[in-house]
């Protein structure tokens, strides 16, 4: 089985190029795994190829996807504070690429499986208490809303028979490896991240400031879930709510207290940013997930856990260790 | 006052034209109004200039909106039913032409009135009986997918401060003058328009098909109180269900019957066309619109007052029934 990852030398698509190389996708064996980002793979594998290149590349596409591709995971994005901060930027990846790269596997005629992520910014605005499958997409940021039009591109591509499509509105991942990034959410990261490598963590937002977070590794198999998932299973309705934890700023760091110890936490400060603050507080932070729960995603088990699957993973070598993002 | 008008060419635009030259916006009198549209507008007038030419030209669009130009109308588009059976013309007007346009006005740093049309087609799947404001957009049709596009880049564009845009999703006009077009609900017109001309009119959808409907008198009136309203009313949440009248194929043919007669009625033949059911059927024929009657946008009274409206029009000589669309 052949996959394109877009994105692929982000530090998320890493760890799912190894993990479909080690686990295949419903029991078939991946073969080939080829990666489109501005960055290499940092997995060193014979199967995985990686293209260093903008995805937005049509002479690109033609080369990384073909006729033989059986899956494409769509990661690759100018993040929210990036989107924000740069409007063109953001409309030029977000948008017109993913509408290239659609226009590129519609015109294969093979109709391949097509994961797209989406995000907790699809929504905004008077929000209810937990999310609900059938909440109304209200973004409040320029990502939101590219990130919304993927996810109507993907369905429409979909309902022609042009891609077999589904849509992940994956939660804001904690605790991501690697350097800060220009998200909105990179602090939700950075404070358990970087104190625990002994470095000061500035966090931008309140103590009590919730948010809907996934490990890595649960977003992984998730992820792994929708390249193996059956399609008609979703019916009209492509876009999924992931399963998450609801979890406030002051509980992640208890977590962190809980998992390393006092020492540890006294490395965050607070110090607040106000257009950071207006963008995550914009984001729902709980979610009732029904029908993704029913579809066989999956929520980490506490906060604790997720802080503990980290502190084991920087303990190991790994590619990523091994190679951090610039 | 300044304004310019996509798609004027069409029947709606110029009731619309004819309107604002003679009620001006807000009670400041329109002096000036730019049609942009591939045929011209048949609205004879000083103040009125017709260029004829793809809304999606960047040189016709210098030539039209400039920083003197307060408001722009947004209607040109290509409608469902063509949309649907040619994908690429649909994206390339519906949301290429959109985003050209809406460039070229962030580009002149006037922050106009952007008035932007879209349609019961955001709607589908699994409904409410009575769609509130809060429902989720879940476009079953490529129209629908492109209009909804269209709302979220009005919103950001608007938030970003490039435009002061509204969404109007306007219900099913009825009775539209002119000819038949290529919407799916074409024959919502077409049914009273053409025994009413003494002609047979095909219905594709059976009788107990319900729809949303509204005059384009009431249309017209709300295209124009979009134009006055005070954006800062809007809030974060740019886009408006308008009101309209939930009416059964049925009842629509009984007020004709009420309206013109028995004779008339027996012009209608059913026809069955599973491609417009579907299409038709994925429409929501409910909505509260709370939020757009406490804006001040208004319904029909009923049905029957809609058909004597229609048949007081064409009974008159206009600038429409002198010169109906080709």
């Amino acid at each position: 089985m052949q996959i394109a990852i877009t994105g692929g030398g982000g530090f998320l698509a890493s760890m799912l190029v190894r993990h479909l190389l080690d686990n295949g996708v419903a029991g078939k064996p991946v073969t080939r795994i080829i990666t489109i980002d501005l960055v290499p793979c940092p997995v060193v594998d014979a199967r995985v190829e990686s293209i260093v290149a903008d995805v937005g590349d049509r002479d690109v596409l033609a080369r990384a996807i073909s006729a033989q591709t059986k899956a494409i995971v769509h990661l690759a994005a100018v993040v929210s504070g990036q989107a924000e901060a740069d409007f063109d930027l953001g409309m030029r990846v977000n948008i017109d690429a993913t509408r290239v790269l659609l226009e590129h596997i519609r015109a294969l005629g093979t109709r391949p499986r097509f994961v797209f992520t989406s995000s907790v910014a699809a929504f905004g605005g008077k929000l209810p208490d937990r999310v609900q499958d059938d909440t109304r997409a209200l973004p409040q940021s320029s990502y939101g809303v590219q990130k919304v039009i993927g996810e109507l591109l993907v369905s429409d591509y979909t309902r022609k028979g042009y891609v077999d499509g589904i849509t992940l509105r994956v939660p804001t991942i904690s605790v991501r490896p690697g350097a800060p990034n220009k998200a909105a959410s990179s602090f939700a990261s950075g404070i358990i991240r970087e104190p625990l490598a002994g470095v000061e963590a500035v966090c931008p937002v309140s103590a009590e400031m919730r948010m809907w977070l996934q490990s890595p590794d649960r977003a992984i198999h998730n992820l792994a879930h929708a390249l193996a998932l059956d399609g008609s299973l979703l019916g009209n309705d492509r876009t999924v709510n992931l399963p998450g934890l609801s979890v406030s700023v002051g509980t992640m760091i208890d977590a962190l207290r809980i998992a390393a110890g006092d020492a540890v936490t006294r490395l965050i400060r607070f110090e607040p940013d106000p257009a950071i603050e207006r963008i995550v507080a914009s984001w729902p932070n709980d979610f009732d997930a029904v029908r993704a729960k029913a579809l066989g995603f999956v929520a980490d088990e506490d906060y604790v856990s997720i802080v503990r699957a980290h502190m084991a993973r920087i303990g190991n070598a790994s590619p990523l260790t091994q190679n951090p993002p610039a």
